[in-house]
């Protein structure tokens, strides 16, 4: 059946005490926003509509990076979910099959529990949770899979409250159906706003065929403070980590290695302490990360060593058994088998041949204040200490760059490059340097 | 009315097993003795007297630093926390008002909870607290608010040990009262010391009225080994942690988040994990500090991104949007708006004009072997990879350094400066240089 | 009494999905069958034998390096614990004494245990624990520490899977008597396997005597998936830590300091939030390691101080009150008193003389791409900022390296050495620059 989707997104989330519209915050380092996507994707919808409000030129943005195909509808005042459903509906036009509403700031619902409300036949199906402590929640009053009402904290009866299974706010429901209950709803309530909730109440009063589909609590946990964004980090990491665990990954100390949603680690990686996965990195079998490693949008190929105190960033590709050793820093590179990059080196925008070592203190220069450019090595090449490679520039296959140069030119395969001034000494003169500081020292003590 | 505050931190802390004196023992990068300093400092106390013992000179200069209106008073034996009241005694000369004794090992104390004792009528006033397992502390014997006496638990009947409100040791008095007291103090026990805590007695037998004051345990807990200590040390962090959450602040993970006592962070500033703040830190709205940094007597304006990797070390003032990237360490510096310093890179003792870029490699050597210099480079300068800053010098708005360039003379505005060697290539000579080392390596083996 | 060991590490491990072998899986930077090993060696046995069998050859070489005398037998079919004794037998031949069977995967057994069981008198001795959870476990059927039989789970009546003491797979037996009834044990069960534990019985059919000795559950832990070693590893350090603060060591946050199973730590240490520590660490009284570091194979001597952000590698030898600063790597370089090495430097294969400073962005060219080189420099020397040092290199006591020199011959002691280009000034030039590279880009935008 076709399927499309609305995202809620439009909440301030005033107790984040923030500027940043609540669905940007980060979990999983990605935006709050990306989960519930990426769960609605996982379906395959015909259309994705997410409801933007507060900080809607931000969230629009970051919507359009995230998911381009999905299409943003503005909620300029919010007047409550059913209003923001009904800000969503005239993308819905043409659209045949159902429709599943979710919220931007519930990250961690399952695909396999969107798939359960897609398939429910009924007319509107809401998805509920037995609650651990059901406070203050709507309670779902049903027989079976039949929900007969949902009646509101506020409103319900002693037997009522005794009830635990409680309304998560997500529901799916027939196009046509939805767009007809929504354009039915009231605001005579304490708020004055539109619920999404009374749309159950009026299928029913149509006679319309109403169901419950049940997920874990955990699923339905929306995030309201840094707090419990902090909490659902927290969460969201413990299932990685665990998920990673049983794929065949050493860690050493699970608690410090901190996953991105999209993060891949093959069988048999090795994990240090304290390691921080950006978005988009994939690691294949057999690698090696120490501890203190920062890496970002980056490939790394079997059997290659990292860090410690090493950081890949976006576009750092290197293939099987590189080495890149302690501060050194990899941005868009392509470092070919076997490399050896092992201590306090820079390299941006660069292609490197295989077999090639980097000598410490190299420095691609990359930038010249405007452009940027890149460096192209060969293999088997041997670049010296400190070697300054002045973009763009190209080092052959075999080539050799003197300790201390700085390379403005090409260099010819095999050829030894050298730019450096030749090293003159002066008898002594460290001695009366040193000495004559010293004197003026205590001179300048005995004058204060 | 008048307030001064009596502090003892004589005791050499025998279960600590170490050489420093215990009220020296850091939390929240600040010397235990710094806690207690503190919370008595917001009374605005007329006086502050500190009572050493053990380690005297080492916390006589901690407390200068700390404190520097704080006397330090010397107890040469330990002989009793009455004694070492006795020793404060003659630094109260003239003083008249409330005094507030302390204990230097008890940093988490309140300064409302110092405020209520202060503001009690009572002639005595003992701070008390609900122990959650009272085992051998001291009872209060009180009707209300009213104190009647403190039992010793090993004097204490079956119904008395069956009191909860114990005795924290923390009490206030009036300055002549305590004075008249503390001199009739006996030693008549099996330690041969002199209690403080004798005090109430004395009062009540002279028909003075005493007095409780509460406060949660927590507030009360003293620390006499280092595993203490490092529960201290996670509970200041906890409590650290929650309040920057509550300001707005982000932190992916808080538990490798570690405050300093005087730690500020602002508004929406964003926090990745594993980052360590020394004394001295201000963090305004917005910035984001990421993964693996360490921080120290810095200020990092709005808009600026450290990390991750960085270290900011005292002095370093950082203007608005500064970036400061990895492996970059900042020293008594200030950097203004807009200057990026992305990699590798030493600035000590320089002062950079806004928007001016720092290539990766750079170094201000500062140091000669015997005294400092600054580095003062302007507005929309562009210092190349690798450039020695040889201080003092100054380099001026829009000029720019080539890469691997020792700077030694002032560069002007506009100027391009140069000091590296011409490139010279020697075609071949790579090939044949490593022909031969190979050579020599495959002669070796077959020698060996 | 003369002992031997058996070491049974010929496990796959299935469940922990890998290609390494499970007793090579690392715990306390060492692999697993290395804790058992250390363990047995406190008892000073004339044999130990370990048999190997999935990943043989790798067991070999890390059981070579671990401990060369042990003798490694393969088992080449796993045919169950019995077979893999048999196995071992042949390597005891001429052996009198006790031996005891210990497991690669059961890291926590203490040396204190082994000891009560290799002096029990009893012909067979058991390893047993009180189980909190016992599980599938076979249970010991006993009469004070006279051990009756063993029986397995699933032979076990209401009345004995009643009963909480349960079998390690430790054992201790005379070594005639272990020959005679491991060559008489049969493999008709189930799995078709030979157990170990069936000479219990056989030993009893032979009326001789069998005992049981306990331990704690703990030390009876083994190690089957990768969450488990984690697990293990948690444990493992909260040990450490714990032992670490009573010898007086101060750690900010002991959660994030991970020790090696050989680290030593004196007294008044200070260890900041995150250090790892790698095998063969040895750190002296009063030194001072701040966050973010990473050690292996080091000495640090008294009052010394290292990091942030400092790596020191094997053969790393610190004399008292060196510093090793931020962004520094130390490897195979000895380091006189009072050194210091403050920034982005790289020591390798270097001798440093007391006194001397090292400039920031300092490197030991050690490497020529085929060969390693020493360097050498004397006391009391100064090394500028960025000086290359190309091995094999000796520079003189007193001796002064100007900035950014590129260090090819010695230097004498208390000479000058330089090698760097003039610095050159073209007026205007970077102005001119800007404005051409700027000119462009507009260029290309109106042309995009």
């Amino acid at each position: 059946m076709a399927i499309a989707l609305i995202v809620l997104a439009a909440g301030q989330g005033t107790r984040m005490n923030s500027d940043l519209p609540k669905v940007l915050h980060r979990l999983g380092a990605a935006p709050l926003v990306a989960h519930a996507l990426a769960a609605g994707r996982a379906l395959e919808p015909e259309r994705v509509i997410v409801v933007a409000g507060h900080g809607a030129e931000a969230v629009t943005k970051a919507v359009a990076r995230l998911d381009p195909e999905a299409e943003v509808v503005l909620q300029e005042e919010q007047l409550g979910t059913g209003h923001a459903v009904a800000q969503a509906l005239p993308a819905l036009a043409g659209f045949e099959g159902r429709v599943i509403v979710l919220y931007g700031d519930t990250p961690f619902i399952r695909p396999e529990t969107l798939e359960a409300l897609a398939a429910s036949p009924a007319d509107v199906t809401v998805l509920g949770f037995e609650a651990a402590d059901p406070g203050r929640y709507g309670r779902l009053v049903a027989q079976g899979a039949t929900l007969e009402r949902i009646v509101e904290f506020k409103d319900a009866t002693e037997a009522e409250r005794a009830i635990t299974l409680c309304n998560s706010g997500v529901l799916a429901c027939d196009a046509a159906v939805l767009a007809r209950l929504v354009a039915g709803l009231g605001n005579d309530n304490a708020a004055g706003e539109y619920y999404l909730t009374d749309v159950v109440a009026a299928a029913r009063a149509e006679g319309l065929a109403a169901e419950v589909v049940t997920c874990p609590e955990a699923e339905t946990l929306g995030i309201n403070t840094r707090a419990e964004l902090a909490r659902a980090e927290a969460l969201f990491q413990a299932r990685m980590r665990a998920e990673a665990q049983e794929n065949g990954v050493t860690m050493t100390d699970p608690a410090t290695v901190w996953f991105a949603l999209d993060t891949y680690i093959g069988r048999d990686v090795v994990l240090g302490p304290n390691i921080v996965f950006g978005p988009g990195v994939t690691i294949e079998s057999g690698a090696t990360i120490e501890a203190f490693c920062h890496l970002e949008g980056c490939h790394i190929s079997r059997g290659a060593t990292i860090g410690p105190f090493a950081r890949l960033r976006p576009g750092a590709e290197l293939a099987e058994d590189v080495h890149v050793g302690n501060f050194v820093e990899v941005k868009n590179s392509i470092l070919g088998e076997g490399v050896k990059v092992g201590h306090l080196t820079y390299l941006g925008d660069a292609d490197i041949g295989e077999g090639t070592n980097i000598g410490a203190g190299t420095v691609t220069c990359n930038y010249d204040g405007v452009f940027k450019h890149r460096t192209t090595i060969g293999a088997n090449a041997f670049i010296g200490s400190d070697t300054m490679l002045v973009a763009p520039v190209t080092v052959g296959d075999g080539a050799l760059t003197a300790s201390g140069s700085v390379i403005t030119n090409d260099v010819a395969p095999g050829a030894l490059a050298l730019g450096r001034a030749k090293q003159v000494s002066k008898p002594g003169l460290a001695t009366k340097l040193f000495e004559r500081l010293r004197a003026q020292k205590a001179s300048l003590k005995k004058g204060a």
